[in-house]
C-alpha cells in the first residue's frame, strides 16, 4: 500500500470517530443511555433484549444489527418496543457497524419517552471492538458454550469494553466449564471489567442486568 | 471511495486467489487433502480436532489462525501431530485468514507422510468466508447452542462451504432448539450442502466425519 492509501483510511476512521463522539454527546444531554452489545453469533444477545424489553418496556429500543434477515428484530418488536433493523448484506456485508449507521438509524427513532437505547451489533467477537460506534457502555455478552480461553483470544473486544455478560448459565451443569476460569481471563485481559451472569432461559441473574441499566 | 482504491483491492485479492489456486494445485498432486474449517468462536473446532488426530495420526497436520494465544496449537499438538500456530495479532490482528499466510505455514511442514491438512480459521463466522485460502473442502462447524437461523444470517459462510458439522449435538436436550429446522435452514442458503452431526464430548457421529475424510 502507498502512502495515499494509508491517508484514506485513516480519514474514514477519523470521521467514524467523529460521528460516534457527536451521537454520545447528544444522546448524554438528552438523558438516554446508549449501550453497544457485541458477542458471537449465537450468543443469546436476542434473547437478552426480548427479557429487557419486558423490564424496561417503551422506555427503551433496540437497533439490530445483520448481515441479512430481520429476524432478530422481528423477535424483539414483539414486545411493543421501538426496533429498527440494519442490514449490512445490500452494502458488502460489512462484519460490523459504524458510527454513520447507527446516526441514521437513530434519525427514525422517536426519543421522547427513551431512556435506553440497545445497538445488537453483528455477531462477530472481532471486527465490531475496532470500531466505536458511539455508545456510553460497550458490552460483550460470552455464553459459556463458547469456552473457557475466548477472553484470551479475542482481547480486543473485552479490552474495548466495560461490561461483560456471561450467558447460558443454566448449561453449565452439562458442560466441561469452569466458570470461575472464564472471569479470571477476563480479568487478565480487562482487570476493570464488571462480569455479570444470566441466563436468559430461567431468568437467573436478570435483576443484576437491570440494576447495572438503572444506574448507569 | 476513488476508482484508485478499488483497483488496488482487485488487485490484493486477486493475489490472495492466485496464491489459493496455486496452493490447491499443488497438494493435489501431493495427494493431500487440505480442509478449511470456519465457525463462531467457540463451536468446538479445536476438540474436533483432537478427536480427529486419534483417528488419523500422523497422517494429518492442522494449522491453527488465532488472533492470539497458541492455546489451540498446544491442544492439539498433544495428539502427537504436526500444528503450527498462526498469530494474526501482531499483524494487525486479522479477522480472518489469507492464502499467502496458509503457504508461508506450508513451508515448515514435513509432507511425506501427510494425507490431510486441517487450517482451523479465526473464529469468525463473517470475514474467513470471503477469503479463499486454497482448500479442496471449505467446511463450516455450527454448534447447535449457536441457534436455528444462523444459516439465515450469515448465508456467505454456508455458500462458501461444501460441508456443515453440526456440533455439540449431546446439549440438544438442555436446548429449545430443534436440529431439522437448522438443516433446513442450511438447504435455503446451500441446497447442496452435506451436513454431518456430532458430538465431540460423547464422539457420536464420528465415524461419518471420518468416513467424509477417507473418501474426499
Amino acid at each position: 500500500m502507498d502512502k495515499k492509501e494509508v491517508k484514506v483510511m485513516q480519514k474514514i476512521l477519523n470521521m467514524n470517530d467523529k460521528i460516534a463522539e457527536e451521537l454520545r454527546e447528544e444522546l448524554s444531554k438528552k438523558n438516554i443511555l446508549f449501550i453497544n452489545l457485541m458477542s458471537s453469533p449465537g450468543s443469546g444477545k436476542t434473547t437478552i433484549m426480548e427479557r429487557t424489553a419486558h423490564e424496561f418496556g417503551t422506555k427503551m429500543c433496540v437497533i439490530e444489527g445483520d448481515i441479512q434477515t430481520t429476524l432478530d428484530a422481528e423477535r424483539v418488536a414483539k414486545a411493543g418496543i421501538q426496533t429498527y433493523q440494519i442490514n449490512t448484506g445490500p452494502f458488502g456485508g460489512d462484519c460490523h457497524l459504524e458510527s454513520g449507521w447507527i446516526k441514521s438509524a437513530m434519525e427514525e427513532i422517536e426519543m421522547a419517552d427513551l431512556e435506553i437505547i440497545f445497538v445488537e451489533n453483528i455477531g462477530n467477537l472481532v471486527c465490531p471492538a475496532e470500531f466505536d460506534v458511539g455508545a456510553h457502555v460497550n458490552a460483550v455478552v460470552l455464553s459459556v458454550t463458547e469456552g473457557e480461553d475466548k477472553p484470551l483470544k479475542y482481547p480486543l473486544a473485552f479490552q474495548n469494553s466495560q461490561l461483560c455478560i456471561i450467558s447460558k448459565t443454566d448449561l453449565l451443569p452439562y458442560l466441561d466449564i469452569d466458570i470461575n476460569v472464564i472471569k479470571e481471563n477476563i480479568k487478565k485481559v480487562n482487570p476493570k471489567m464488571e462480569v455479570i451472569e444470566l441466563s436468559a432461559k430461567s431468568g437467573e441473574g436478570f435483576q443484576s442486568w437491570f440494576d447495572f441499566l438503572k444506574r448507569s
